[in-house]
């Protein structure tokens, strides 16, 4: 897993490329959103159907050329820049954005790789069908990456992760031999999981072109609510109850914390919560029923037996879906307000379910012993899915906080995780930032499979160097 | 990939098992249901706990000595039993049976391989949650059969396969290093996707030890109905109508032939369909619904709007969870009704939903070239999957026909289902059954990364030899 001097400034290289897809690589593409790493520059190349991708990897594998796959770029563990080792590929999927079929019958669409995720979500509304997929950065994010990163977001404690969403693939593997695999069944019991392998390897065995993925009917009613509880016990608690009493319909239970409402008014941010004074903890409850069912009378039957039982206090039921697109806006705009303050550190982590009451005191105690900082601890509590972010305290910046705290802090964090039977990346990946932890915490058997399959995959090394599993050379 | 003349019963190989696993194994452990294969005798270990299964693979992979993984014994494609090559090792997880743990907050239960799935089930209802894999087997079949087969069931349209309801996995890798995965996470993205690969990789990539799976909150309210139907084409737009009306409440949607409730009455079962005359084609739909839901007026509702689009004429809601029971029973007891008319070939294929209306008609075009056939179409239509199974004309018996006319069959089916874009194994497996249909069916861009896997994973090709994929050396 060496890497010969060419590389894709190589004019040999370059020439057995299909015509028109090289361009020098902007610097957008160089850049990551979080500034923790830096591309290298060099050379992007952006094909218009799979023959072309599969073209590239070919002659990548051979010049042994570092293939970078680049989705929206909105990425937070660094996986779609490569600051060091030889300079790689970019290869942006941007020109294969065409929606290829839906199929509202079997509930089914099927979407190239450089499709937006928005479009797809849109493509299934046109059908009067669902995409449950939803995140920040669904207007840019493309689902290609989506599907690389095994994607969650909000409405994974209804509909799943992204794997769970996608039936089947088309996707270029390192030699250049295409997967034709875009299969529309619910069930195929036909070998191993190619697919799923494929789905959450950052890039790392090959490159997905396109997706045949599940749709959903719309519901036809939908509420929400924002409530106040005590404690993320008492949340837990609510969960269970709305699960007894509402079952499926449950599409969104997100934990907010006080200070999460509190950074949105310290940074100007547009939306609030419509809660005075702001509480230590609330949850955004989301519904999605059928047409008979009423949500808001399904919300105001569960805030009434949750009281009765002590676990909420206040909060307010939206009466409209503008309140509830109104909730929502508060709940997205924590990560700008998290923005705006400025992290040392941020961790999307996820623990099992009971252990959360425990877990944020314990995680909480270990980051104080490093100073005094502020935390928001926020997230998708239905999915046991935190993000656990760590600011400074009022009137300091986080420039006066150096690597080596940023470090120690991560650490203490996820050592914390590790304890409680958690995983240190919920739903952003492993990328270049979290190549030491997943040494630090993985399962040394599991390691060990994991780079078997990659040598056995992608034998040359070529495909996303340096994410996920460490470069052989480095 | 060769075996050298080791065998499980030279000693020295046996001197170097943990001590009281190992005993000849019994003939019931080399059959398999159908009477497709019969395996060699020779010996079987019954590990004690994972340590164990650890030390038999790592023995094994040391002699060359194939292990073949033993669950219940219900597979019904032939991976459990090995008829040729070097006798194997059975490897039965029956004296692994325990349930280490059931967390109703989390809806999580921590099984090992062994535990009979009824057994789950029933640990899962003792804690009053709900573990959804059901199928007719589930009181002799294994959790670590389910696992390695990912098998599918009757609930698969709204809980999902056996992988879909598996959160982490222990298992024991060929070369016997262990994999400590038993997460109890919703979301976990920190590398590759080892559990869906080793779910259903049918005990060739090693062994599945325990599992931790999801439960789901118990419906408060269950209802069926046995409606009649034109056609499969109304049959699927009933499905969407339900879909659309009655969202995830609806648990299972079963096409049942009246071939197939023919051969009820014919073949004495005690069972039998309440419709008079029987019609060529009805929809089992069964409801799971919440509290303050009434699956009975549902139902009723649903029958009343499709009535008047044309999709159902008659058929039975049940008044009571015995008649439900008994519709149950009805649909449950076609594979017996099957076995005692005695099929010439049995298929277990998936479909685009869209395509099934068009499918059978031409499925049946192709089998009625080759002969004068019945053929009993049925299944989870939910998910596309049918049961497709061939029998003699009235009168005549299976043994007159021979093994080359059920290889026309089925080669002749299978060609159908390819050609509209199926598969020929839904939720059985591949096994031994249909490796060469693998090899003609499959995609072979898929087929070489799943061999470079196996012989990353299992350099010696000691796991399960010569089921999914052809060994080496034949």
């Amino acid at each position: 897993m060496s890497f010969p001097p060419l590389n894709p400034a190589d004019e040999s290289f370059a020439a057995r490329l299909p015509a028109g897809v090289l361009r020098p690589v902007e610097p957008r593409y160089l850049e990551e959103r979080r500034g923790l790493f830096r591309g290298q520059a060099g050379l992007l190349a952006a094909p218009r159907d799979v023959e072309e991708v599969a073209a590239i990897l070919r002659a990548a594998n051979e010049a042994r050329v570092g293939v970078v796959p680049y989705g929206g770029g909105t990425g937070l563990v660094g996986g779609q820049v490569s600051p060091d080792g030889p300079a790689p590929l970019v290869l942006s999927l941007e020109r294969m954005t065409a929606i290829r079929g839906v199929y509202p019958a079997e509930n089914v669409i099927v979407a190239e790789a450089g499709a937006v995720l928005a479009d797809v979500q849109a493509a299934a509304e046109a059908a009067e069908r669902l995409f449950p997929l939803s995140l920040g950065a669904e207007g840019s994010c493309r689902i290609g990456g989506n599907l690389s990163t095994n994607a969650g977001g909000v409405n994974v404690l209804r509909y799943g992760n992204t794997r769970e969403l996608t039936l089947g693939l088309e996707a270029v593997l390192p030699d250049g031999s295409v997967w034709h695999g875009l299969k529309r069944l619910r069930k195929d019991n036909t070998g191993y999981d190619l697919r799923g392998l494929m789905i959450g390897a950052e890039g790392t065995l090959g490159v997905i072109t396109a997706a045949s993925l599940r749709l959903f009917p719309r519901p036809a009613r939908t509420g929400a609510a924002l409530v106040v509880v005590e404690s993320p016990a008492a949340a837990l608690d609510l969960l269970a109850l709305a699960g007894a009493r509402i079952g499926p319909g449950v599409s969104a239970f997100e934990l907010i914390s006080g200070q999460g409402m509190r950074f949105l008014a310290e940074t100007g941010c547009a939306a609030r919560a419509p809660l005075d004074p702001i509480p230590d903890w609330a949850v955004l409850i989301d519904l999605g029923l059928g047409p008979v069912d009423d949500p808001q009378a399904a919300l105001a039957a569960l805030y009434e037996e949750a009281e009765a039982a002590g676990l909420v206090s206040g909060g307010v039921i939206a009466q409209s879906e503008a309140q509830r697109a109104g909730l929502w806006a508060m709940r997205e705009q924590i990560p700008e307000a998290n923005k705006r303050i400025g992290a040392i550190s941020s961790h999307d982590i996820s623990l099992p379910l009971s252990a959360i009451p425990d877990f944020i005191p314990a995680a909480r105690s270990a980051v104080t012993r490093l100073g005094a900082f502020r935390i928001n601890a926020f997230g998708h509590l239905g999915d046991g899915n935190l993000h656990f972010n760590v600011f400074p305290p009022e009137g300091r910046a986080r420039d006066a906080y150096g690597p080596e705290l940023r470090e120690r802090v991560a650490t203490a964090i996820y050592d914390v995780v590790a304890g409680f039977g958690g995983s240190f990346s919920a739903e952003h990946g492993v990328g270049r930032l979290k190549v030491d932890d997943l040494e630090r915490y993985g399962d040394p058997a599991r390691l060990a499979a994991m780079r078997a399959i990659k040598a056995a995959l992608d034998p040359n090394g070529i495909m996303n160097p340096g994410a996920v599993l460490r470069r052989a050379d480095s």
